[in-house]
């Protein structure tokens, strides 16, 4: 089921041509991500990520790539989309819509602890106030409209207790009202995964292919849900403190914000869970067969279900 | 005669509010520059530098600041100016138009060999395609006109064989042709101070405030001034070769270009050496007492005006 689209050294070195950025050095392949094929792609200038989109089409891309090049003129540590001599940061490759962007250095955080909670706070408030400026638009094609459609599909699939939690929550999550709550731009995906530390300070954020216009609390409600639990699924106090009042001093969260935060942390769980299911129900060609595992956002899910008010008390 | 616009910790934090890179870490004035105040400004997301602008005014800098950002986008390694959150990237800090922009890695390489002048030729016409769709545009106000009001006044302040050689070339320049040679926006202070160096690659070109529309072997002329000259004041072969060569394999030289090298090796020198006597002769209030040595580049002109062919044997 695995698509990956190769690139030989020799179309990569004639396609450099239509950028400024040196000679190809050395070409790589990065085996990981689930919709697109990645190189590491070193020239005489630096250190680029060169990309094709295995699903995404040309139409859609031009949103994801100018947010990231408007956060990064805002300072933000996200790639930078590589225009090539036109002008363009789209170009075609192989038949598939391609572009470059610079490589940032760090790695991931893989057990986070209360100061890399509030590093990725912080970042979170200054991309949502980097964001307000930027002016296209793009639904959450992950959104309610896709649970109502989604969840009738893939409930069959799964065990009694399992398919009744899901309709329960897509009933609880459709009653709530969302016009109170700030919107705009969303990262979408800020996993452990996607932030890069460079000695314990945020050096990059990657992936941008979530991103959408949401209620910007969702996006901290998806990013407490990864980067804040226990290995008992329950939210770890000190980190979730720690994430939401580095958040706060950047962009101080509202009455109606603390208000929803306990449905929102649920609705993150909610989407991410749905997510993984269809990955691994319904994997679609052009998908890698990278897929995650799918128990372990469920078991997060219930238990805020069950603990109910999402740590509310120790918001600032 | 010098001045430096102070800033305090204070306002520096103030002033990062309208910024999304973070808060204050540390703040560090740097003793050099001409005509700018810079400081290295450390924040909670990384290193940028700081410059308030002590001569060049609000409506000259858009200019500078979008080539900037323009040439980024393009994969050149300049500085990033940081956008506030409003957009813009040019604010007003103690009176003084002010803005941030990305601290680049590396040092300047100050005894270049044949690799550091093959980097920075390949650099030089990087720079110069990824300007053919910049939109702005800029006279060169160091060009021929200002040469016509300036040589009448600094003359009668030099010794009879300069003054000479100053009233000779400025004929000499007169006489020259430059429509059939491209044209585009130039850096025109491709200096060695002013080119990064990290692990032997170019890490950063820094400094813009020179740029402007000219003929671009002027450019080249000014670099390899510069970059290329033996403590004799000639040219040295190996490193004119493989900047030409580096230069040549990214932007094809033209006939033209080759014929008119003498005489921009030339006028380059001239540019260069009416700068310097300009901050001798005249240093106007808002500029540092950094000057440079005059005496250098006037003899690098003697020296082309003796040779005369600029090594042009050596093209490709």
């Amino acid at each position: 089921m695995s698509v990956f689209t190769n690139v030989s050294e020799l179309q990569a070195r004639t396609w450099l041509k239509q950028y400024t950025i040196g000679a190809l050095s050395k070409l790589e392949g990065i085996v990981s991500g689930v919709e697109n094929t990645n190189y590491f792609l070193t020239t005489t200038h630096g250190e680029f990520v060169l990309t094709l989109f295995e699903t995404l089409t040309s139409r859609q891309l031009p949103y994801y790539l100018d947010l990231m090049a408007h956060l990064a003129r805002h300072g933000i540590p996200s790639p930078l989309p590589i225009a090539d001599i036109q002008g363009s940061f789209l170009g075609e490759l192989n038949g598939k819509p391609a572009c470059i962007v610079t490589r940032l250095s760090g790695r991931p955080a893989e057990h986070p602890d209360a100061e890399h909670c509030a590093e990725v706070g912080e970042l979170l408030a200054e991309m949502h106030l980097a964001a307000k400026s930027f002016p296209l638009h793009m639904n959450n094609w992950r959104g309610a409209s896709w649970w109502k459609t989604f969840v009738p599909e893939v409930q069959p699939h799964l065990p009694g207790d399992e398919a009744a939690l899901l309709l329960s929550e897509l009933e609880f999550q459709l009653r709530q009202k969302h016009e109170a709550l700030p919107r705009g731009a969303i990262h979408g995906d800020v996993f452990r995964d996607n932030v890069l530390f460079f000695e314990n300070r945020v050096a990059g954020v990657i992936d941008f292919y979530f991103a959408c216009d949401e209620v910007l609390l969702f996006d901290i409600a998806i990013t407490v849900n990864d980067w804040c639990v226990s290995p008992d699924d329950t939210l770890e106090e000190g980190r979730v403190r720690a994430l939401l009042q580095a958040y706060d001093a950047v962009r101080p969260l509202t009455a109606e914000e603390h208000e929803a935060w306990p449905a929102q942390l649920r609705a993150a769980a909610f989407r991410t869970w749905l997510g993984r299911l269809g990955y691994a129900h319904f994997p679609q060609s052009g998908e890698m067969t990278h897929t995650k595992d799918h128990t372990h956002i469920r078991r997060i899910l219930q238990r805020h279900i069950q603990t109910g008010d999402g740590l509310k008390s120790i918001w600032i």
